[in-house]
C-alpha cells in the first residue's frame, strides 16, 4: 500500500514511522509512506497556506490553492482514495480500518488552523474523524489511522493475532495474566493454571461477555444483535 | 500540568513534543511531559516486560512488575490521576479532555502486545480508549490525548478560539472560506463578501445546523436535546 500524507508538519512523523510495526512494514515493502508538505505549493513570497476568513471571525483558514496543487502533484492521484481528516468526518472504526487496508493508494490531508476552505472538500472522496475531540492538527489522527491500517495489511502481523483483537467480534478481550503467579497479594485465577482447555475457554468467554456488558454496554448490545442475526 | 507517560517507546514522542502547540506549552511552562520507559524497571537479565499468557493463547502479555515499579518511582504518584490506555476504556471525548485539563498531574500508561496483566488495572484510576479501533500500542493514543488536553490548558491558546471548536456546543463548524474569491470555478458565497454581519451570522448558523444534521445525525440529536433542556 502507498500512503501519501499532505501535511505542514512532516517532521512529526519521523520517529513514529521509525518504530515498531510501521517501521517493519515499510522495510518489508508492505507499506510506503510519502510526506508532502503543501507549504511547498504556496505561490506567494511568504509561502502562505492560510488566510483570514471571509465574513470575519477568529482563526485562520487553510487556503485551497496550495492543497490542491500538492494533491495534483501526486502521481495517479485521480485513482487514489482521497481522505480529508476533520472533526466533521465519519468516525474511524476498526471496520473502516479494514476497508481502507484493502485500498492500494491512500492520500490523507491533515488540516490545521480554524478549518479548511470549504472548496477543498470537493477534491476529496471521504471525510474521516478519529473521534469527537479537537486536535491541533490532523497529523496525530493520520498516524493513528496509518497504524491501525498497517496492522491489517497482509503479511504484516500473523493472522491469528487479529482473531483476538478487541472489536473484531464486537467484544472486549478477556482478562490476561502472566507470571508471577502472585504479585503484591493478587493471584492468578486457579482455572488458568490447571491446564484444562475447555474450562479455560469457558472462563474466558464468560469474562469477555461480563467485561463488555459492564464497561461498554452499547458494544454488548451490538454483539447481541449481530449474534441474533447469525 | 505535569504528565508522566509510561511507555516502551519514548523515542516516538520526540518530534511530536517538539512541534506546534505542545512545544510552545512546554516552553512556556504550562506543561511538562516526562517519558518513563518501564523496560528500565524489569528485573530479569533480559529486561523482559512481557511473558506468555497463563492458560495459553496467541500473543504476549505485559507483566505487572515493571509497570508497577515504574509507576511507584514517580514522585507523588499516589495523588496523580492514573490512566491506562486500552480499547476497553471509556471513550475519550472533548468533555473528557476538558475535565482532564483541570488536573495537576496525569500518569498515562501505554500498553503493547496482546494486553495487560489484569492485575495492572488495580493500580490505575481510569481506563480510556480514543476509539473503537486497534493500535499497535498506546503511544499514539497518549499523544492524541496530550494534544487535545494541552489546547485546553489556561494560557495555551486564546479563549476565543475554543468557542468555535467543533463539539464545544454539540455542533460541527460552519463552512469557512478564504481568498481567492474564485478557484477553479468555485466561488465564495456572496453573503460572506457583503459585510452584513447579521446576515453572515444567520448563514453560518443555518449551515452549521444543516451540516451537523446531514453528516452527524446523532450529534444533531444531542444538540436538540441539550437545547430543549436549556
Amino acid at each position: 500500500m502507498m500512503i501519501d500524507v499532505l501535511t505542514l508538519f512532516p517532521d512529526m512523523y519521523k520517529n513514529v514511522l521509525n518504530e515498531s510495526i510501521i517501521k517493519r512494514a515499510i522495510e518489508e515493502k508492505h507499506l510506503e509512506v510519502n510526506l508532502i508538505n503543501f507549504r511547498d505549493f504556496a505561490e506567494d513570497k511568504h509561502d502562505k497556506v492560510d488566510d483570514y476568513p471571509y465574513g470575519g471571525g477568529a482563526g485562520m483558514v487553510l487556503k485551497v490553492g496550495p492543497v490542491v496543487r500538492a494533491l495534483k502533484s501526486i502521481e495517479n492521484y485521480e485513482s487514489a482514495k482521497k481522505i480529508i481528516l476533520t472533526p466533521q468526518g465519519s468516525p474511524f472504526k476498526q471496520s473502516k480500518a479494514y476497508s481502507l487496508s484493502q485500498e492500494l493508494h491512500l492520500i490523507i490531508l491533515c488540516g490545521h488552523y480554524e478549518g479548511y476552505d470549504e472548496r477543498i472538500r470537493s477534491y476529496f472522496d471521504e471525510e474521516i474523524s478519529i473521534g469527537d475531540f479537537v486536535l491541533t492538527g490532523g497529523e496525530l489522527a493520520s498516524m493513528v489511522m496509518i497504524d491501525a491500517i498497517t496492522r491489517l495489511l497482509p503479511g504484516v502481523i500473523k493472522q491469528s493475532s487479529h482473531q483476538n483483537d478487541s472489536f473484531s467480534n464486537h467484544l472486549l478481550e478477556h482478562p490476561h495474566y502472566t507470571r508471577p503467579r502472585e504479585f503484591e497479594g493478587q493471584k492468578v485465577p486457579d482455572v488458568l493454571l490447571n491446564g484444562h482447555h475447555a474450562k479455560i475457554e469457558t472462563w474466558r468467554k464468560e469474562h469477555q461477555l461480563k467485561k463488555t456488558k459492564d464497561k461498554r454496554p452499547k458494544l454488548y448490545k451490538k454483539y447481541l444483535e449481530v449474534k441474533r442475526d447469525d
